[in-house]
Parts: structure tokens; sequence; C-alpha cells
């Protein structure tokens, strides 16, 4: 199935909210969907002369492809969304400094005396035969080819409690986690909050580093494919990864302290129960094995992400083996269709 | 040159400072210095029978070797510290729960109401011809083969302002960071406070997550092997590491987006140094290239590193060759003794 | 104008969020509003027996009365909420302690291993003849009679970006700040974002702690009058309040310290504003007159007042004069009532 | 007894930290102690044209008056340090923004890219007869007349663990806690580290509010009176303070938020000693009760202190009564000497 944002469309009527929003399309479990999203800026920012904060209307940043209305999603369940491909749409990346956005700037939270920091723009090749971006310095010759590392920076499902959230926020609904983790060939564990789920997606990075320091990753309009899944019944309080070599849960929370907590109190829990230690016999294992890389510093929620090596713990098996499953299903939809 | 803790002595004559104490030896810069280093519990938790809070005193935490007076460092200089090989010294470690400690409990400064979690003990199995430590469940048959990967929690000089800090204590001086990026092959550059430098080291992992979550490593006594050097009229502010792969940055503080800025902008500044960007350009390098683990979140700093791939930044040089200069001195010392 | 919740209606359809809701009334300014608000558990905990875990339905906590249409109120506009009464409608209050809620316990947010401190719930005498609460400790016959100064927790507006938040949520729409300063008296100011403003309030408090410390005051169900008024054209960027005697700024995040650079960074533009000094000298006046108490440190963004004296500005009027005009305005109303 | 700075000595002998200095006297409890304190730039700033950062080493700066060696104190008692009387020494007193230190600025611990805020002096009348301070704007012809009240932003101990810390920095040894709590007619409660106590005391301020925001409040040298006195074997894990109207305890802690848990942590375990009521009671009272002004949001921990009125415990007497014990002594002591 095929869905497609309209970009002629009048930019106000695309989605900038987790929730609140009615869906776009009705998509059963487990068939593959085809779309793709706009970069962060709805594709406004696209020469080193394009300021964000001239080009952007601040009400209308981030815009999402969807929700989709996931048939049969409950309150209460999961929703496995498994992203098939990752892959640039265009030869061209853009990144920015926003005044009074990033972590290492006075912000309006973080709230100074200072005037803000430079606003700049810089456009990257994205040269997806080579697999790598490249980055110009606007100062100087100075350039670097990076690989490409293709992602989404927000994914998520309406919150609970009757919220509707900005596609700017990352919290308990997914949102606009920011981390590299979420590529292709991972599952992204998402809990149910409303019937149908209501799942978008958006934001994508031809790569970021960690934290993403400046609040801007290397942002691009993205070819997306996905398959979606539901775990009736089995409650997942924060998101959570997998992917086919690491299990990853996640915490977005000010400050960074309480979304590390968030992450390896996640974690703690999900190893007890994958391998039937007792909760502290579990903190232990964690202590000892978790990586922990930051995901952002620098949206309304800072975002940690605790992982642990399946290596580390062979012959156990994570939400009823659905990642695995989907990984076979991607393959069967992707050799079909003789598309990436 | 060897200098050998006694562990016979008196514990409280053992060094649990960083400044404060006089030198227990001159070294020379490139001298390749043997010692080893009591493990944080200075070798008094040795069973899951023995409890930290009952046989360890609180003022007697994490013993260091040192503090070493380095000839010719003077405040203002950069103090090299190379690790050459970090060997647990015992067949065994040991990790634990200690009330109020650690980052998924209320401790003396997250202040609560809680009871404490359950205080427990847990002995590891360090196997150094299989490179694994071995660790058993305690409320279950729960085991798990984890790969060896031997480091130091602390490593640090005399602080600046007269000032003189727990080992338990991570800051600008170094200290207890208890980031696993402090492997052999690393070399540590620390600046100088106060004339020799005064540098100490301790605190011995056989292995740790990212984070350290239950505040307990599998700690070890540790055989160790450094070179020393004195970068003059360099200062640095904050910790920094380099490997044959990787730039890193470190900031202790808290809140843990306190030490995220730190680390982050102490490499901004230092990418600008070595490949002549402009700030602004820097900033937006690193956005997209670095790698941030978080080392702990249970000390009373909290440490996040900032890395950033050598790869991304070919023909660099930092530190005026430094790393190198010892890895090769390193060689000529260990080829010529033999010795690991 | 008199609008009433209706307490026999279905818990579902009362109002628990800031947005998303439509009006229940408009109001014209300069109106007086007599209204009456639910206590924050929805009048379901009346004994010591009632345990809120058990007897409350998580996404039915802090019903609002509102929203209100205010006529005329446009995004950009400020909205001023004068607070003619607040009288406690009952001759009971009630506390309690929540599971994982409040400032000294683990939270879903400061994630960690801890069970949840005793559930508990205390029933308060409230004596509005002798302007008393009466407490009595539940575990041994201690008991004290505390001053009556009632107050709303929550006072806010539809937030911005298309938002809908909980009303357990403070932030810069106003919502839950649970600050005392929200007493009879004090004219709130808040910012406009969506057409009508859509204003609700709630939450009454007959005393509360400064920062809220177990998470729940003296809760009450509260008859209540207030004038509303727009001021077109002056945005408000986060809430402000004004009594008497002071003039006070809002800040709601975390960490703690970022709602404290919000209160005194929106304080120094001010006092700049009113005073026509620089703000670097607004700065320096606001460092030597500020009181800042602690609102809130329980909710989901955490809550800081800073005040300044009007006695330090004799002479400066704010607001256009609003404040001093809906008090004489109060005055007639209240004395053609005959009310309080 | 009197004991005073030497104003002319070489700066480098003044004492800028808690422990780590020998004693400048020996003080048997109950004797008044009459000393000064130099201003927090010893002096060195006079006149809106001298700037910190230039005529102020920043390794000499809060000059303490001590450590005093308080005959019989020994680790694990408290000592009483009871503030007879705190007068401006001069009839003049400064504030100034330092570069990267404050609230509403980058720091280089909040480290961030930006420049730093404009520096700047401003000179302060003191007028004890009227009791007021006189504020010139620099900017414009702004002025502002506000009352006198003078305090100590510093008074402590040598903290434990054989630590010495700096006296800009604020913790459970006291020190620069920076609140305006810490009047005339006060007494300080500090926990006992190391014999003979080792107490110091300085940073005088004519008034500041609290939160100190820009970092500096009016500074001055201080004329200061107190009584030193000894509670045997009770330890005060951290400083409380105790005026004829209210008990308060004191948190210095980053995040903000943790020093608000320590300080009522603190409250709680100290109302439930107080009044025999259980903790959880206590936790109820002090919601109910706590006033909690912010002190400091600037120094190396930020520091929140919690009040609970006497008025709302009658009969009860803290710390066996030393307050009113001092605050009597005083009294007799000024009498005999006739002065303030």
């Amino acid at each position: 199935m095929r869905w497609e944002p309209d970009p002629d469309a009048d930019p106000a009527g695309y989605t900038y909210t987790f929730g609140g929003v009615p869906a776009v399309a009705e998509i059963a479990p487990g068939t593959l969907l085809s779309t793709w999203t706009m970069d962060c800026f709805g594709g406004r920012v696209r020469a080193p002369t394009d300021l964000a904060s001239q080009v952007c209307d601040p009400r209308m940043l981030n815009p999402q492809s969807g929700p989709f209305h996931v048939t049969g999603a409950k309150p209460g369940d999961t929703l496995a969304v498994h992203l098939v491909s990752i892959t640039p749409r265009e030869a061209w990346g853009v990144s920015s400094t926003v005044p009074f956005f990033g972590s290492l700037t006075a912000t309006p939270t973080t709230a100074m005396l200072h005037s803000a920091l430079t606003e700049r723009t810089w456009i990257y090749e994205i040269d997806t035969r080579e697999q790598v971006v490249r980055y110009l310095a606007a100062d100087t010759p100075f350039t670097a080819t990076l690989p490409l590392d293709p992602m989404h920076g927000t994914v998520g499902v309406a919150p609970a409690l009757g919220e509707v959230r900005s596609s700017l926020a990352p919290g308990d609904w997914g949102g606009n986690m920011d981390t590299p983790e979420m590529r292709a060939g991972v599952t992204c564990y998402l809990g149910v909050n409303v019937e149908g789920a209501m799942v978008s997606l958006g934001d994508g990075h031809a790569r970021q580093g960690e934290g993403e320091t400046c609040g801007v990753a290397v942002e691009c309009a993205m070819d997306t494919q996905l398959i979606l899944d539901v775990l009736p019944g089995r409650a997942t309080p924060w998101p959570r990864l997998e992917s086919d070599d690491f299990w990853m849960t996640t915490g977005s929370a000010r400050p960074l302290e309480d979304a590390f907590r968030i992450a390896h109190q996640q974690m703690v829990t999900w190893v007890a129960e994958l391998t039937g230690q007792s909760i502290i016999d579990a903190y232990q294992f964690v202590s000892q094995t978790a990586l922990t890389p930051i995901a952002n510093v620098v949206d309304t929620n800072y975002t940690v992400v605790c992982k642990v090596a399946k290596a580390h713990l062979p012959r156990v098996v994570a939400m009823d083996g659905v990642h695995a499953r989907l990984r076979t299903l991607a393959a069967v939809h992707t050799r079909q269709s003789g598309s990436r």
C-alpha cells in the first residue's frame, strides 16, 4: 500500500502533532506501507541563503506522514513499527543553526540574557551510490565526507490522557526522539493509547550525531517502507527498539538523568522478564552490559537510549519474536516488489 | 620504574583524595611506570556474604595508587597519561548494590523517603585466558559470560583552587569518571593545577556498562603500566582521551545535560582548533559526527563522553602527536621487558 | 453570570485538558463570572479509607471548570484573570500520598526500583468562620490548626502549536502551576493562543506549602468569582501575576533551575520595560530585589515564582493598570451582589 | 574575644577554602567573638570602572575570616553559630556582572557557545542610619532605595572525607549558601566533621534577592559578632537555621530539585523528631506548611531553604533550646559591651 503527502497542498493542512488529527489512511497489520516524508522544514530551506527563521512558520515545523489508523490496535496493545527501508529522496540535505534552539545555546526554556548565536544554513550533498554525505564548511574551505546513515527522527502514536503533542516533542508516545538507532532493519515498539494507534512518522535524517548537538541533523525528504503489526494486550510504557543485534529501551524527559533513569529502569524490567532473573539481579546484569548513547539534548524532552547486545543473552526471544517475523516478511515484500 | 601499594599497611594511610596528599614517588616523563591498584573496596568485599556497608569504612573507599609527582609538570601544562596495559590481578571481581548509591535509587542527594534497595554482593570469575568474566545471578540459576574489558574508573590530578576532592568524585581534574573508554592503549589528557601534577589512579573495572547503573562495576585489583608525559604551556580545561580511532572529550557535572554541554563545547572548540574551522562550522561538524556515550550517572558528578572518529578527519594530528609517540614508546618498553 | 459543573453528569464528560474541548460558555470581558470547581479527585476521595489509586480513574483527575470562550480574545493578546473570591464549598478538604507521585518519591519520570511509599488519605476540617484548617495526624494523636489560605492550583488557556495538555501539567499556557500566590485579589495574565482564549480553572486548595511536597495540597471544591479582561495586541510569553503588593512572573519547566531561569528572565525583561532601565541594569535590580518561592516540584513541569515588591518601584503601573481597574470593578460587583 | 583579618597582608595568605587551613584562633563555646569580614572581592572592586575580571585573581575570591577552632567540637557533634550582629563596615557596597557567572548566562558548567554578557560594576551607597541601600542604574537615571538587610553568604566548617572545598562552593559543610536568611538573630547549625569544627565566615551582603540572580549581591565588608556553641553527639547532616519565628533546613546540590529534595527530606525528618509524628504524617504536615525560598542558583551547587513557622508548632523546642539560650546570652554580651 502507498500513501503520499501532497507537496502542493496548503502546508496548514499537514500533520504537526501526535494526536488530534484524523487518520489519512487505514493500514492492516502486515501490509507493506510505502510512503515518503517531507524534511523538518517542509522543504522551505533549500540554499545557504534560506534561513529557517525567515522562511518557516514556527507553527508548521516537522510535518509528519500520517497518522495511520492501524486495524485492530486498541489501548493497552503494543504497536510494532518495522522500518523496512529508509532512502533519501533527493541528492541534498540541509542543516542549520536556529536562533535559541540547540544544546549549546540559551533557549526559551534554558532562558538567559544572551543574544542568539549566528543563524546559518549548510547544504549537504547526499550521494546514495557512494553511501556518503558531503559537508562544506561555510567560513573556510574545509570539507568532509561522512557515511550516509538514514533514519527517522520522529516515529510516534497518539498520546495518552487525551493529550495532543507537537511533532517537536518526544515522550512515552515516541515522537521526536531523534535517535540514530531508528534505522532501516529496526523494529520500534510503541504502547497504543487510542483506537487505531494513529501512528505517524517524519523528520528524516541522512545522518546525525548522538545528541543532535546544534538541534538540526542532515535533514532530508525520505522514501520509507514500513510494516506495522499489533501485539494485543501487551503494554509498552516507553518506546523500545529491536535490531538484529540489540534490544533497546528509550526514555525522554528532563533533566537528562531522568531520561537515563527511565531507559535503564525499563531495561532492568525487560531483562528480568526476558531472563527470569529477579529485579535486583537484572539491575546488576544491566549495570555491566548496557550501552547508553544519548539521542537528543535539544528537544522539549531529552532522549537517552539503553542498549543490551543480544550476544549477551543467547536464546532469548522478545515480544513473541515479532522482529524476526517482520524481518522475514520485509524480505518477502521487497523481493516481490524488486525494490530496495 | 615500579611503585606498589602496601596491602598490609594501615588503610587509613592510603590515598583517598585528589590533592592534599604528599607524592609517593617522582616520575620522569617517558618512564614506564608499573604499579597496581586495589579495588574500590580496598579488597574487603570478597564473598557474596560480605556487604560493603558492613565491612567497609565509608571514609576509606576507592584507594588510589599515587599521587605521583611528575618531573617538570607545572600549572597551565597538560599531563598525558598513556595507559600501556591494564590487567586484572586476581581471578575474581566483585560488584554490589550499596544502600542509597546508584542511579535507580534514592541517594543522599536525590533525597527521598524510601527505604534502601536490597544490598547484595556478586562475585564474578575473571578469566584472563578466555578474556571473559562470568556472572552468576543470585536468585535464579541464570548465568552469563561477558567479554573482559579492563579499564580504570579513576585517573586524576590535584584540583585547582587549592581544593582536595574525594576519590569518589569526578570533575575537571579527572577523578572518578567511570568511563569504559579508559582502556589500555588510550592516552588521557589532564590539565595540571599544581607543581608535579600529583597524578593518581585506581578503581579498576574488569568491565562496566555505560552509566554504571547500579553504581558498582566488576571491581578488581589491577596490574597497570603507564607512561606519563608533559605538554608544556598547553591548557586542557576538561579531561580528554585519545585512542587510535577516536578523539574524546569529557564533562562531569550535574544535571547530566551540563556534563553533555561541557563535553560537546570542548569538542567543538577542539575540532575548530584541529581543523581551522570557525566555531559555528565546528558546531555543525560535531552535530553530525559525535558519538556520545554516558559514562556514569551515579557519582557526585555525572560524566558524559563525546567522541569523534579520526576517520572523519584524516591527516589531523592532535596534541603534537603525543599519543602516537607514546604508543611507540610503549611498544619499545614492553618489547624490552617482554611483559604484556 | 453563573456557570456550574454538573456533579451528577458522567465524569468522562468533564474537562481534563487545556485545549481540545469546546467552550462551555461565552464570557464578555468585565462580566463577573460565578462558578465552582470540583476538587482534584472529582469528589471521589472523602474519607481516610478512600485511596485515590483505588477510587479514581487516572484518566479523570483534576477536572476543570470551563473552558470559557472570552469574547474578542485573539492569539497575541493577553488574558487577565482577576480572582475576586475563592471560598471552600464544603467543611472538609482532603490530602493524600499517591503511589509514585510527589517530590520525595520515585516517579514514572524519576524512575527507580523502589516500592511505592505508603498510600494514605488525610481529611482536614475546613472552618471558614475561624479561617483555619484542622489537621489530624494518622499514626499519632498529633493535631495542628493552620491558617486557611484558599487558592487555585490550576488556571490556564488553550496551549500554542495546536497542543492539548493534561490539566495535570503546567507550562506557558498556565495550567497546574500550584502556586499559593493564586489567591483572591490577584490578577493572572496569560498569553492567548487561540480564538477566545478558552480559559478554565480548577484544583482548589484550602492551603498548600510551597513546593507541594507530597504532591497533594488540602484539596477542596471551591466557590469562585472571577472577572476576565483582554489586553489586545500584548503578548505574555509566560504566566504573570499581580497582587496589590507584588508583580510576579512564573516559569514551569524541568529541571527546576530552568523554571527559575524562565521566571527571572521574564522578570528582568518586565522590569526593564516598566522602568526604562537597560536589560543589564534590570538584571542587577532584580538580583537584589527578587523573592523567589518555589511553587511545585511534583507536577510534569516544576514551577518557580519570581516576585518584586511594588514598594521598590513606586509610581510604576503595569499592564495598563488593568489590575487596579479590575480590583475596583470587583468591589462594585460584590457590593451589588452583597456576596463576599 | 576579637579576631581581625589583616587587610595589609599578602592576599595569598587569606583563607579561601573550607578545610585545609590551620586555625587562626581557638574559641571557647559561649564566648562572644567580634570579627569583621572582607567583601567577596577582597576589597579590590571599589568603583564602576573596576572590573572584577581585571582586578581580581580568580584564585583569591571570597576570603573567609577564620577558620576558628572551637574548643571541644568533635566529629559527630553539631556546631551552633549564633549571629549576634551583622553591620556593614563601610558606607558603600558593590555588585557586578562577572563573565560566565550568574543564573542567566552560560557558565563553565552550563557550557555554551555564547560570548559573555556585558561586564559591569555598580556601587551602592549603604546608609546604616536610614537602614537602606541606594542603587543607581548605569545606563539610565533610574534610582531605587532598598531596605538594608545584612547577612553572610558564607558560613561553614571543614568538610567530611578529608575534602577541602573552595569558599565559592556550598554543600553539607555549609559554605557559600547565599541565603538571605543568614541574618543577625539567627542560629546556624552545622555538622562537625573534624576536631574543632574549623568554622569560618565571610561574603557579607548588605542585601540580596532570593536566587542571587546575577551571582553577586550588594557585597560589603561586614562587622560581625557571633557566639559558637557545641551540641555533643548530635549529627546534623545538612545545615539548618533557627530564627525566633522559623525552623529552616537547607539543601545544596544540582539540579535545583535535588537541593529542594534534600531540604524537604531534612525538614520531614526534623518535624517527625520534634513532634513525634510518623515520617508519612510529617511528610503530609510539611507539604501543607513549608515556605520554600530559593537561596542561590549561581554557585557550584544551588541552595534551597525550607522553612516551617514555629507558630504552626507551639510548644516545640528544637536542638535542646540552644537558640533561645544563645539569644539570651547575646543580649547579656551586648548589654555589657554597649555595642549593637
